[in-house]
């Protein structure tokens, strides 16, 4: 990717970014790599919206051309612990798929980011997924954004014009030491994330979910001082 | 399909509607098929609002199991005449994809069906779309749906567990005058249904956008008495 498209313009993408700090590595990468960023988030009634404003936050220190939050209602639909009140946070690892799995999220959320690099004209989408630290979620697989890529050809304009659409997951062979050295690299700064499943609603991290335990031991793994502010 | 699981209960399939006349064929042939069916609208910011009652109504009269509506705003990406103020509704037949095209609808509505399908244990989506008699639209193509249905057994619980996703799209080779005799034979009330993209809010068509010139002429050549309510 050279970083200008045919017209000597930056091209555009469409980066997901969840407040995270696999996503804000992810815009990182994209700006690194030339891209004209439009950030993505998505208010779906999950419990930890302290997510929100981080998304705001790392998309405006990193650069995004433009940030976007989209309301859209999975609390109707149920079925996860992370919008569904009645199902708790597990704060111990189970085998399987987990609870805090939200049915069907990356497709949704991929499919809306399709729609807006349509209306965009950019035929690039970042997504932050990662196959080696997950936590076993069918979406987070090669071969599911594999699948996804040539549904999304199929669907839109730009694929019956011809043009490529091409959905790029940065992260997906990348420890999480591997993740925070390469954001690191890239002048991120993960004091601005949030991880933690049920962060409270300025910020600080619970230590104890699944999502905080593989933030704390990436960075342990990369050596480098952890600027998450947990709740004790 | 025999209309029993294994458990010898009813299969559940989600079925999405709109409140058009397709949709409601497509309720009727699902029921016919013995499923119990979970019914799902959106309220994505169209401009024809009418059409979500008629979701409802129809949902109740052809003996849906439940129904929800979901609100998600798709205005916030804007892109089509159908969710954006300042894009007219054409009147005129144009050639290429249309300008009512909203951009990834189907994938978008698709995946939200999927999610549902897996928080309820459902294996089985029906959705209306058809490639005969169909406004040029890229997401209503059978190379869409199979790749769509490729991804969600990727993406979803039920296919890592072995189980399959059906994507089910009876209409896809029926031209609208046979979709017409065919609700009919199944009992449909079309008079409940609202297909035009700019009704007004107690269900008028315009009787000359795209939506309601197939309408029109789906009646004229099945031979039936049109009992859609036109403005003038």
């Amino acid at each position: 990717m050279s970083g200008k498209d045919l017209a000597g313009k930056q091209p555009r993408a469409v980066v997901l970014v969840s407040g995270g700090l696999d996503s804000a590595t992810v815009l990182a990468i994209a700006r690194a790599e030339g891209y004209d960023c439009h950030t993505l988030s998505f208010d779906y009634g999950q419990r930890h919206r302290a997510e929100l404003s981080a998304s705001a936050r790392v998309s405006r220190s990193l650069g995004a051309v433009e940030h976007k939050t989209l309301s859209i209602d999975l609390r109707a639909i149920g079925g996860s612990a992370l919008t569904d009140e009645d199902i708790a946070v597990p704060e111990a690892q189970t085998p399987g798929i987990p609870v805090t799995y939200v049915p069907a999220r990356n497709t949704v959320f991929l499919s809306i980011a399709l729609g807006w690099a349509e209306v965009l004209g950019a035929l690039d989408i970042f997504i932050g997924v990662n196959a080696v630290d997950y936590s076993g979620y069918p979406d987070c697989r090669p071969e599911y954004i594999e699948a996804f890529e040539k549904m999304a050809n199929l669907a839109t304009r730009a694929g019956v014009e011809g043009h490529r659409l091409n959905i790029h997951t940065p992260l997906m062979e990348l420890s999480k030491a591997e993740i925070i050295r390469r954001g690191m690299a890239l002048g991120v700064d993960y004091a601005e994330t949030v991880s933690c499943y049920q962060a409270s609603s300025d910020g600080l991290a619970c230590g104890r979910c699944d999502s905080c335990r593989l933030r704390l031991q990436g960075f342990a793994e990369a050596g480098v001082a952890d600027p998450t502010r947990y709740a004790n």
